[in-house]
């Protein structure tokens, strides 16, 4: 008998008639023999209706009312789940956040985790009972109701599967696992069946929306085994786990295109120590996000900096940077939008040197331009036009092997076969 | 300093809007002095909503999981409420039942508040917050989500107002407070402006449905004066405390209605111990609720007895009754719609003979004939042809001496002033 945790999102919870078909699907893996608990979120749509119910009675809600508001949502889900699967004939309890004993810490609305008592969740399966839990909330130190943010029914999922021990951590969502591209720009990105949690958190970071990197991150540090599927068809979906050497094997895990960039250049800065970090600071300041930056080996006793940051944070730099540079004494700065991220992700790159000489051959075969590089241990990311990034992610995906084969049963050895032998990676010397 | 708890129901709470008007009145009765806690009711609608949505995922959905799912409804009040007061810039917090320590026995649905350890509302109090408590639920000893059933937020209010000393209850809802009869009917019927809990009770029990008689009967034994008002003006409403010297002046406190009523009369009982337990045991058996029971002195060994039910229940009468009658061996039944119930309420009529005489005599002189009759200590209540009622009410209403008089300024003088005078009522000798 395997203790198995299940996490279903807001769409696969979204109607009466969804609800049902998890009950379902939650009794049949009870059925062949399991322990279930079954994190849930709120119905798709209802968070969002109650925050506009916060905004209409208050234009800046408290926090720690927004809390006590929001955590009904999953309250309403954990109940009808429960009514579903007791009403199909099984036997099913419902626990909040803080009666499943997740305690966290006073921060409301971003709450952190701080450990779980899962007394009550043992003694309800012990029992033979389903545990229907909710996601995304917890209870303070002091007793209050506070949610924990973005993520934050994945996070409660993996969390509990932490504190219970669990076999399996099923994370069941409306995408059936994590691809090797965006299928929309990649025809032929394949299902990725396993993936180690370093690869996953550099997909996530790159815009791979399947899950929060906090989870992941949650995960890793837990050693909880957790695989990412659908929760509207039996397919399995995508392992996410510690790495193991067939994994190293596999050079390049997937691709990612991060749109909507845009790059700013300061030229002519002085070349002294401190001031990066005194324009960075600066654009901390006007909450910026910056991503990528780049400063080149400096000439003549200046440099030239370039970051990227979203297209749609171009007007704040462009109004407030001026100043700053004048204040660093800087030549002047340019902006432009119009820019893409591309990444390559994947742990076999420590293993397999020329993964980048690759990556830069084929796009350079392909005529598309690379603006600025950026490097990490198993991610390699360039910039380049907008509106050529797709072609580079479908040449890249092409050319390190990631394309899906005709039948879908080779799918199954892709993790071991489906790449370019190595030497074609490796530089000679 | 005064502590007030004051209660808002579903139509009072029922759109963001009534919430800022709620939000409003409480800050008002904070800001001329006193501290406040708020009880609410879920927003009128949304308990509705919420046992549709079980319905549609169970037929028969569990009690212990329709707790979990309608105490979501005051939830989101509670916090919208708060909200409302700290966006007008106020200070408030909101509490659920189980975080305001309110512990009741672990009958789902229907739970029984056990007790309230109002610690967590002392301390919000005691820093100065305005503490919004959510209605109608609590938590079990074991740590289980109950609710109360119905009229269960009148009930949280008068029990909080118990457990925390409070110096007032004000139970805000959609009519102004309780009337001498219902203005529909009787035009000149008056607001009560002090009633007794037992007076309260017999109102509530003859279907006046300002309040249900266990939140009365609470306040009664726990000695919690409180007022039921209009949250839509500033009007006062009806104080409800224990009975004082003054109010026995008024031998009449309200006249009541109850339509759509119907008699079934047994005919030719035998005579003997155990038969009138026998057919009122058959007849809660097929759960069929009796109101009147009236027994007349037998005759030639036997008697007829009558009795009157909700006139829909009739059918069930009708279908089962007549094994029963065969069985004690009694001469047959007739069932007769189209009857109502008229009373008369007071504590007055303990200290004033006379008054059935005198609600006799008035219906007479009106050429309404009684049916049946049937007394308590402080009410009678006679049976009459449903199409006579209203007129009836007029009558005794006017006979009484309960008409409002013209001028409004007037009212205040109701209770001392506004009655018959005791020799009219009181028999000679």
């Amino acid at each position: 008998m395997s203790l198995i945790v299940q996490k279903y999102g807001g769409t696969s919870v979204g109607s009466p008639d969804r609800i049902l078909n998890v009950a379902r699907r939650i009794l049949e893996t009870q059925r062949v023999g399991n322990q279930v608990v079954a994190v849930v979120s709120a119905m798709s749509g209802v968070t969002d209706s109650l925050i506009e119910l916060a905004r209409q009675v208050a234009p800046h809600p408290t926090e720690r009312e927004m809390d006590v508001l929001l955590s009904t949502g999953e309250q309403t889900t954990i109940a009808l789940t429960a009514m579903a699967i007791n009403g199909l004939g099984g036997q099913a309890v419902s626990l909040t956040g803080a009666q499943a004993g997740i305690v966290t810490d006073g921060f409301h609305t971003k709450a952190k985790i701080a450990n779980i008592t899962p007394k009550r969740i043992h003694s309800f399966l012990d029992e033979g009972s389903i545990v229907i839990v909710a996601g995304f909330q917890g209870e303070s130190f002091e007793g209050q109701i506070t949610t924990l943010g973005r993520g934050g029914s994945d996070l409660t999922a993996i969390a509990v599967a932490a504190a219970i021990k669990a076999d399996l951590c099923q994370i069941f969502t409306d995408v059936d696992g994590v691809y090797s591209c965006d299928p929309r720009i990649v025809k032929r990105a394949r299902k990725i069946l396993e993936i180690s949690y370093d690869e996953m958190l550099e997909m996530a970071s790159l815009g791979s929306k399947v899950m929060q990197s906090r989870s992941v991150e949650f995960a890793k540090k837990f050693d909880v085994i957790f695989e990412v599927r659908s929760s509207f068809n039996d397919q399995p979906g995508t392992v996410v786990k510690h790495e193991t050497a067939g994994m190293e094997k596999v050079v390049i895990r997937g691709v990612s295109v991060d749109r909507k960039q845009a790059k700013v250049t300061i030229s002519r800065v002085p070349d002294k120590p401190g001031v990066a970090s005194r324009v960075f600071n600066e654009i901390a300041v006007i909450n910026v996000n910056v991503d990528m930056i780049v400063q080149n080996v400096s000439a003549a006793g200046t440099t030239d900096i370039s970051f990227t940051i979203p297209a749609d944070e171009l007007p704040k730099i462009e109004k407030h940077l001026g100043p700053i540079v004048a204040e660093i004494g800087a030549g002047g700065f340019a902006a432009q939008a119009g820019i893409a991220k591309l990444s390559v992700v994947g742990i076999g790159m420590r293993s397999h040197s020329g993964v980048a000489a690759r990556m830069f051959e084929l796009l350079g075969k392909g005529e598309i331009n690379i603006q600025m590089i950026s490097t990490s241990e198993i991610k390699i990311s360039v910039i380049v036009d907008e509106d050529r990034v797709d072609d580079g992610a479908r040449i890249v995906h092409t050319g390190f092997g990631l394309d899906e084969v005709e039948s879908s049963e080779n799918e199954i050895g892709f993790i071991e076969s489906g790449v370019p032998a190595p030497h074609k990676l490796r530089r000679s010397g």
